[in-house]
């Protein structure tokens, strides 16, 4: 009975952290539109929803401090239990990175716009996916779709990079454009931050998987991912 | 026996935390130093020593999750043991940041110089210490000191905001030295980042030691805090 209402707990922290996930998705896709757009109303959408995702995190938090306190956890679901809490931290982070581009979009509005060609929304599209596909390989325990998202890291690097280059060169030869460039430039930033906070989580997945593994042919455990 | 093997693992944990610490702010400290002497050669002791940093960040949430395991925690003990696997993971961060900021200055060396009226070192030296107040704050379980931490981050913020007018500025009216003043205002968004993080741990650490009070006065316990 106890062990049910422990198995129940696991499932109710996996739903939470699904719903955390899809919050922070939507404020840095939100946050995105109101760049392309230059819409302040959808700004202010991000910054009123920031605390939303502050509140859900307590929550995941909580639910996993009850969880580790109702009984002595298995090895492997304390290790899930744990990277539950690394995982919302992460997505919690996420968020704030939208906040930061609403930011500087609000900033932008006033602005005289650049000319610069960069795709700031495909860089998003690529950061977002990066999230979400973490976020699944830790629910299904899939340590591969985990190491993909490792592997794209580079390529927002990369955008990053090219952003910051195309940024610096117009803040020289478009001189009255130079503040759109420059926050354009920070955005690009604040994505490729997204991308280290799902590389972040996809660490974690494989740290949590391989000791799951290990502990697993130790002891004979079922793993928690697959409940 | 087992409760003070236990005990001691709790004491080695705190060492260990107020270890990754000392390393997070000395990485930071030496950012700061490449950037006041524009000196390579200490941006890479940054970068050498962040695979240290990390390999910090593992050994403490391997120990944490090992005291977990070990026994069942009191709930004290448990939010102890939670408090530090976050705390550790934003130390970890600001080790990152110092990582950025070592990048930036490398960027710089080649680059003229702009003669921006702002005081990166001061800023730095601001968030250091909001950040070794707040690890100080977690394991002398002070709430009074985390909120003092938490009332130093508009000071930051606030340099944060000045330099980046400054460095603006600079970019149009000395368009030559544009990208010093660019990567000058990254790294006051990277040190700001730093006190973000302090301020997260400050956050931890009331979270922390309210939910020890109360079930303190509920269950009896002594503070893991003050062992």
């Amino acid at each position: 009975m106890t062990r049910t209402r422990f198995h129940q707990g696991l499932d109710d922290l996996k739903q939470k952290l699904l719903a955390m996930g899809g919050m922070a998705e939507q404020a840095v896709e939100r946050a995105i539109r109101a760049y392309d757009n230059r819409d302040i109303a959808v700004c202010e959408l991000v910054l009123r929803d920031e605390a939303q995702i502050n509140a859900a995190e307590r929550e995941v938090d909580e639910l996993s401090i009850d969880l580790l306190a109702m009984q002595q956890p298995m090895a492997v679901d304390l290790r899930f239990i744990i990277a539950c809490i690394k995982i919302n931290s992460d997505l919690e982070r996420v968020g704030d990175q939208a906040v930061n581009i609403s930011e500087r979009v609000m900033d932008m509005v006033a602005q005289t716009r650049s000319t610069l060609n960069v795709d700031i929304p495909r860089m998003a599209s690529l950061s977002i996916n990066m999230v979400r596909d973490a976020l699944n390989s830790f629910l299904t325990a899939n340590a591969e779709m985990a190491q993909s998202v490792l592997e794209r890291d580079d390529l927002v690097d990369n955008m990053n990079r090219e952003i910051f280059e195309a940024a610096d060169y117009a803040m020289t030869h478009q001189v009255e454009a130079h503040r759109d460039a420059l926050d354009t430039l920070i955005i690009a930033r604040n994505l490729e931050r997204v991308a280290d906070h799902a590389t972040n989580i996809a660490e974690d997945v494989i740290f949590w998987v391989r000791g799951t593994d290990v502990r697993h042919r130790a002891e004979g455990q079922t793993l928690t991912g697959s409940s």
